[in-house]
């Protein structure tokens, strides 16, 4: 039998176990399978594209373990009373090719996210920030939250959103998970003073929702919400402040903040960080830029990290989703007794 | 909710509608979907490799519907107790993106392989075509026999395998199925004064199971089991004999009998054939060869035929694949009550 996580377990799973150690353990998991980059088979996201949207595959392999992740983009699904993107995947042992989890990706990926920003915060924030800034407190903004809380001990975030309702709902969120939140003015006043910055929004387009004469010396600038072509969320000169860190250029360079440069702009990747062999931060006053794009990899890590988790406490339920004939070549015997001719 | 049709469901599913009435019907499908090849997003699949074995992602769109089968391939498998293949798969909605089908695709696979089978047949055997040969008695023995029953009305079946349990096996299945059966005591006398020649061998070496000599004047080639690299069935002078008929001419190239042909070796691509742009069987002398390998588009047509079907009978089960928030922004909503700091 294969085990499956559906939204319920998903949900239950993450309550039981709390978000913020689910998190906290799964930006450790990320950062051990980054360590070891060179064993994973690195393939292209498979997309298919409509005119209104896409579906894309994405696998990954380190030979022991294969994962791939199914997930659309559809910018006009919330008019028409749908989620924009949803996801679900799979972990298979590679040794026999049998898959051994299926599960819900919608939250897993939100946990996921929050979970590498926190890991790449652990490794180039200053030690001692205390205050985040969100820009964009939709869908992401808790998770980002509990990570950096995980990560830095950060406790105070400063929020803002253009929709006020987004806002009070974060900081409602927020409030009962015992952060002290400011809901700020502007996103100028939400930035001012931040250890680390992260933004988050949704719009489909090159937005500009960070400035570059908001960047103070010292910042960690954490760009999680341009992830496609077309969308991004900074002032392009910010990407000249400090070092840009990203998770595989390839992937970065066209579907990150990076993408209105050219494809010789200088970036270091995580997991060279993470083997020292290269630089992180390298002062307290250098600002640090993560151009987040979202990676297999981390899918991968996510769901091995869920299947070890689930497989202790029982939170899923079992699918017969391989085909066990008795005797292999009697497959037909599967579909019993024989029935009359046409 | 997401339908799933698991192993249990499927062959309950095949069972109870009839084998041989769902071969027939979705060999019609297939061919329905052939007819418009111009309207599919035709994507190479995406293999992942292990010193053992190979997981690939196959998937299609023609635009509305979306369908992506897993499949692996690890030969080493039935000594450990293992299938070689397991596939599963999922059909979604290309307008929005949700999966709105998840399945095992095993039996499904056997199911779609024979239809693809008969829609062939159906086309480029003779008509009067009253005997097939088995040559391999494995898990699609008894699927091609329904498949060229619903087809062309053959009622002869006349088995060589070189294994005698699996020959009897399939015997016996057919047997209980109502076809006349003889149990050959050479591949040679299975073939002879056979109208059809389905070679469904499993092998995955380049083997010779049909010789040129065995092969008479209006035979119709059904090469089922050369279907990936390295792997054949036919001795290669045989594809001199007449037109050689392929799913996807780039796919077959590679994983076909005619790997062995250069490049430039001419095929007719099936879809051309069902269009008229390109003849099928010209005489009844003639020998016509199909080099099956499966294709992206028989399991879109599959996936589709089995989500109206089921969605009738109701011969499946809803699953939570698709995280559906109250309010979109309020994800972290759906992880519940606020938890305790670390």
């Amino acid at each position: 039998m294969t085990m499956f996580v559906g939204v319920s377990d998903m949900a239950h799973w993450i309550r039981t176990v709390g978000p913020e150690v689910i998190i906290d353990q799964m930006s450790h998991e990320i950062e051990a399978d980054f360590k070891r980059w060179r064993s994973f088979d690195l393939v292209p996201r498979l997309a298919s594209h409509t005119p209104i949207g896409v579906i894309e595959l994405m696998p990954t392999s380190d030979g022991t373990s294969y994962a791939f992740k199914y997930v659309n983009g559809h910018p006009s699904n919330p008019a028409r009373g749908f989620q924009t993107v949803t996801a679900f995947g799979a972990l298979a042992d590679a040794d026999n090719g049998y898959p051994v989890l299926l599960a819900e990706m919608t939250l897993l990926t939100a946990v996921r996210t929050a979970a590498t920003s926190a890991m790449v915060s652990r490794l180039l924030a200053r030690p001692d920030s205390r205050r985040m800034a969100l820009i964009g407190a939709g869908s992401q903004a808790e998770f980002q939250a509990l990570g950096h809380r995980a990560a830095l001990g950060i406790n105070q975030i400063a929020i803002w959103d253009t929709d006020p309702d987004a806002a009070r709902k974060a900081e409602r969120n927020l409030l009962g998970l015992g952060f002290e939140v400011h809901v700020a003015d502007s996103a100028h006043a939400a930035v001012a003073g931040s250890d680390v910055v992260t933004t988050c929004t949704a719009d489909k387009i090159q937005a500009t929702v960070l400035y570059d004469a908001w960047v103070e010396p010292g910042m960690h600038l954490n760009a999680i919400g341009g992830d496609c072509p077309g969308k991004t969320e900074l002032e392009t000169v910010i990407l000249d402040r400090g070092p840009v860190f990203v998770e595989h250029t390839p992937q970065t360079r066209i579907e990150g903040e990076i993408q209105h440069r050219d494809g010789e702009f200088p970036v270091i990747e995580l997991w060279r960080v993470i083997l020292n062999e290269q630089h992180g931060r390298e002062t307290p006053e250098q600002v640090t830029i993560f151009d987040s794009v979202g990676f297999a990899i981390e899918d991968f890590s996510a769901l091995r990290y869920l299947h070890a988790s689930v497989r202790a406490n029982g939170t899923y339920t079992d699918i017969d989703l391989v085909a066990e004939p008795e005797d292999p070549k009697d497959l037909f015997g599967m579909v019993g007794a024989p029935v009359p001719a046409l």
